[in-house]
């Protein structure tokens, strides 16, 4: 259950009207690094979490809560930006002044005139509001969300939301010289590297949590790099030791020789039995443990969501 | 800014896992009519009435934050019912019971079956957990999400909105005989009427609320009824008084012949001089109106969207 | 079945190309409230009540059918709008004197600079023709479209559909001086208030038309207003009678605490025995009622759409 | 204008309910090949003719109108097709039919269940409707739709166009045995490969029709066939003459050793400097003829769609 | 399997950034004519073509790669555009230079100005990077993509695309004067049209190619052109002989009257008795010979696509 | 350039015809894990690395490589699996047989009818032939993948993509018990595993890669954690050292209040002013460095992608 405060959580302040920064600032609000994919994202993954990882489901919505809340604050500086646009379309049977500012005559400071240029939906759709759309009035969309049930998968995929939506934070600040959004970008900018942190403790506090998933990599494929295009580069991602692994890479430099004398990966040189074995058995260990860990947590009989006798106390 | 309380609004609560419900109820979690759309467009709505209309965004915002905290109701029992599922999933090593029920021979309560048969993403992509998608797998869009930054406009929408989506949970309640679901659907389809209502009510306490927007209608094309097909069925649309016009239904019944003498609606026989003076004198004082209404409202200079002086002693 | 005159239903003209507002004008050809949209809409809804409501068919086959009339004047009037173009773009081996107007050295007048910076597409993928999406580029998208198999809900979603387009055609006519084109958009926009007013007739001609649907709401949930956020503000939308409902509002000012006195209000305080089984009751009626309306209209043995005797005078 | 007729230009007919094939029938209704998609293709594409190119205008509005009135007869088609689903939907208080079909003990002849597996929507959204959506519930989407402001080119996407819907109709065929519906469809079916052969005479009437577009090809890079893959497969499309270009196909065998001798076709061992020359020339003459076909056809001064004059006698 | 040569098929150069035309294309990599819908097209269709048609398989992934090969072309030259924007936007702690662009006081030359002008994904998405776009950022979708499992139809779709295709090149020369531009784009649309010619090849190599798929259209309807709208231009699409048809168009002057008269086309004044029975005789041999072709090319027992061992000496 | 050669890199082989799993398949087709997504995610990454990291270029192009080689083994897979699907829609005169199996009276092995109930587009669009569509028919869309000229945001992207890439894979294995294709998928899944790697060990060879871009974290706001909920839940994400920064969280119990008492994080208790400094110098140091490392790799004067000469002896 949500409760909402009119306060911001930062108090966003907007020096002056600023239709085309506005437009940018949607990037946030209905973009595919914004903030309302960064909540609906964690919200979505967390009823996921609930039943077998009660303390992720706790961190999960808290982040997915402040998220929502950052919509907010990012919504709020759009419409601020905005201001005028709606007093000038209302005036709707007086015409001239906006005509001379279409026609390129008029003051550079119009805000109508900016509003249109900037994205002529404000001007003819949103009456000069916010809009869940990105800064080319593509509509927000749920392919922007990435939740599969697995929080080995799902920090992962945080940890990455995080960084891009870090980066156009720092690509924003760049294009508006007023200091007040400049203080509330900074503030945003600055959660998303804390969440990043966040989510990199918490897959940390998971054992076994590479690869992610259950199953192990199949030994017989895995340290292979193929070279699929000519010429060489070597890198520590070709060359010496897988990170983390306790083996090493082995290069293919003709990967298309090595398939036909391969057939196709079927016939290795190598003998990979005992190591695949190992594998196998590792998976039925993992399978058991990971699919035991939601099986048990969940519980028996008629399902109750919410148990209000032990929340009484709380606020 | 968004506080989160754990306990739902509703109990939710399920007997048994039901993935085919579960996918139809995905259209109340990620369609077209269901919370989240109607979560969002209250939400963006609101930010463009909060200087003019403090009184409708405050609804607006109440109500927007109840239907995120139904969308948790709706993914919470979602997640109910799909129990078993990701604990199957997770059990990867270990498949002959799977494909047991794969080709049709395993009992019918196989819950990975039902999931696989009701949703294949259920099984391969969200690991039996919800999305943001509909009962077909379409990826929430925004475009479900009208907001015009008028309120006689945004409130018509939601009455919309809210009658579609009383409908869609009572269709859903044909199609499941858990009673705990019952309730909890009993409890949302309740609640948009009771939105539908209030958002009545706010419409009807606007004065001057029709037409919606400033401008009145044009009263050379206003009464007109065009006939545009063979045959005439009559009924308080085309003949007898428009409802709250005083003026009558003017029926054209062959607008083919009547386009070619009237010069496609430029050579009219009556005239319409007063009427038309006398509508743009309407408009331009609704004009200044609606107009002075939202400048005056907003704040000169720095635009700051939170007064946390005076919210001190809130909750 | 369809027939085509070539005479528009308005004699849409414009006095000089104009690019801009050809892209604006996009909106109501191809974007989510315009007239494609309006057309499918009517059109799609009218198929579910030819059957047991064909007094409303007619009437839903009549405005769609004007609507794509309309859709034409729009099309019509977007393509004198970028008269040129496809000239200019024809004369392929002549480059000079766009690259002179892409360095902005030319005169403002060139009309494949103006399309150009308008809308790319223009330039390189229309043709300098018309497309079915809206200023931003975006597809027309069925999702636009609601149609949901009952009168009380299409009927109140066609309200709102007209609303939105009455807005936006407001808004377009304040970005042109073309007295030729603000005739035909004075046309356009008055044309969805007559709409507006048709539907509201036509629901108004339909007894128990609330709530929309079948069933009736849930008494135990009706009349609670939820204050989700810190702060009250009153209004007829919260206090003193529901319209039309002969109860009052309920304020429920701690929702939170509420919910958790009430185990998810699954323990109310009040006892609403009788009047939920009035509820009953009566949802048996009108079930009973409404559903035989479509049953007994529906033909038994072969169904047949057209029926080409009865229809051998009409035009 | 459009005008509409009640009969449909075919007799559709169905003999028994039958959701699965609705569902199917959805793609010719609101898929990527269906008439929808047809119906816009041409209207949109004849916008671009009418100025320049009457009798292609007449032609594509024509035939863009028979597909609309095709549009309807699916659309009705499918509508009888779910007889009784909207019936079931409203008696809304009533269940256990339903749920006794949900669990698999029903008839098969329940149409509501049958709804159901066929298309969750027809059951919950659409009110057992028709809905502009394809057999997977992908809303119809004007990227579907063809536009390019050039005959040769648009032509040739509607041969594409008329051949797929064609082969859907085929298709479609398969799945009914409804003889009424075969019916039906043979005459859908057919009427593509009519518009096909249409289109095809129209594109043979413009002399200079290929290839498409204004431009000639760059004669340096026209003749070679490269081969890009590990093999080579001979065959009239890379040996022997190109059909009807009085020049023969050049056979790269080894594109990537050509690509570095060449410098990346930049420095060609033949001297290609007397054709290209010819291209210029070409390409001059065929930009003013082309071009001014466009221009000379616009007329100068205020542009008027319709002239009601000249129209008064016609039908 | 595929293999990466990093050099370019051409050699594609620029001379100076230039964001806008960058931005333009974009339409070439991520819009619906361009290389990436052309790659997956035929590599799409390849799949089905390969047991029966090993000859088109060849042809269809060889232009498919070549394809694949023109995608890198036209990503390189959008890199090379936007020369200077990433190397900006990294200077992330310095402002002041880009504000002054933004303020419109700036050296036109400044190129971050002109690449948020041209598409504000560039600057604050993208980095000053390529991206799956089109030039008004719309997504790539796969609805651009047809494959249908027929080669009559699918070639000629292809045809259409490759049409499509080299009127954009031609259009996008317009618009810039660049001259190693203009040489990379003459090479790009001189390739979709030795494309067309090798579809074309390819289609005239299958006899029996029309009607496209497998069934001849039905003889009751083929002949007729419906007059569906006021006004008649005659010309060879609706007049004299069907093309190759050895048969002549029959005009129905009055579709609505005929209908009507035919009860639907179900009454029809001649005896087509005969040539619908021939048509059932040739639809049978045809479904034979067709279904023959593709039955009889695909293993029996364990299917396995690539055969190693008689490649073994191809490059 | 790209090369293509017929062997696939792994010996695909299918046991017999099994559309549902075709469909399931179909996720790593077209879907949003799947290998057009990933090779489409690397290959727009690379053309941003090329002129600076032309090292991570090589790995990122030839990792894009293997993607489309694995996008040919998946599709091959898929069409293998729809074996006979396309011979039976061929037989279109033939349809007893189907409409046997249509109405469920037919052996479960009829293909046709598989193919149909699993994917109504495999019977009726496709032609029995592979799509870049989803499981549920969703065409791909390239809002899928992320590509934002920072290697140290894009790696982390892809660490994400390669998780939920092997996640589905590993799902995917659970649903057929064909161990031919077992064998595939465990290469496929396991060269997820691989990249992952290769990303990791890349972006660990970049120093400086933490946070992501250029900017640091703002010190005033970087270390507090919001308790955005009811009830708290304490683990390492919140509670202790944050992981690698030397610092602490700050547990904000209740941010409402701090919001309100810090007047929205303007007026914080502690000086930041020396951290604020000392991150300013960071920032501008970093911008310098990151900002010159792409200025200095872009060539001076006309660009050109290859270098045809360097690369002669190159395979």
């Amino acid at each position: 259950m949500f409760h909402h405060v009119k306060d911001l959580q930062f108090n966003a302040r907007v020096s002056r009207p600023d239709p085309r920064f506005a437009n940018l600032l949607l990037e946030q609000f209905g973009g595919e690094n914004g903030e309302l994919a960064a909540a609906m994202q964690y919200f979505t993954q967390a009823f996921g979490a609930k039943a077998a990882h009660p303390d992720k489901y706790d961190m999960l919505m808290d982040i997915a809560t402040e998220e929502f809340s950052h919509l907010e604050i990012v919504g709020a500086t759009i419409q601020m930006l905005l201001k005028g646009v709606n007093g000038d379309l209302k005036d709707a049977a007086e015409q001239s002044e906006i005509m001379v500012a279409m026609n390129g005559k008029a003051e550079k400071e119009s805000v109508i005139h900016a509003a249109l240029s900037a994205n002529p939906q404000f001007a003819i759709i949103t009456g000069g509001g916010v809009t869940p759309r990105n800064s080319q009035g593509i509509p927000w969309c749920a392919s922007y969300v990435n939740s599969n049930g697995d929080l080995t998968v799902d920090l992962r995929t945080n940890l990455a939301s995080e960084s891009r939506a870090k980066l156009v934070y720092e690509h924003l600040m760049k294009f508006t010289d007023d200091t007040y959004i400049h203080e509330t970008l900074s503030f945003l900018m600055t959660r998303e590297v804390t969440h990043y942190k966040m989510f990199e403790a918490a897959l940390n506090s998971i054992s076994d949590n590479f690869p992610p998933g259950v199953l192990a990599a199949d030994p017989r494929f895995l340290q292979n790099v193929y070279n699929m295009s000519a010429g060489t580069v070597k890198g520590p991602w070709n060359e010496g030791e897988i990170p983390g692994m306790d083996k090493n890479w082995v290069y293919v430099s003709d990967p298309i020789a090595q398939a036909r004398e391969t057939v196709g990966q079927t016939k290795l040189p190598d003998d990979f039995g005992k190591e695949v074995k190992d594998t196998e058995k590792l998976d039925k260990k993992m399978s058991k443990m990971k699919s035991m860990e939601e099986k048990k947590a969940e519980p028996s009989g008629v399902a109750q969501w919410s148990d209000y006798q032990n929340n009484k106390n709380k606020v």
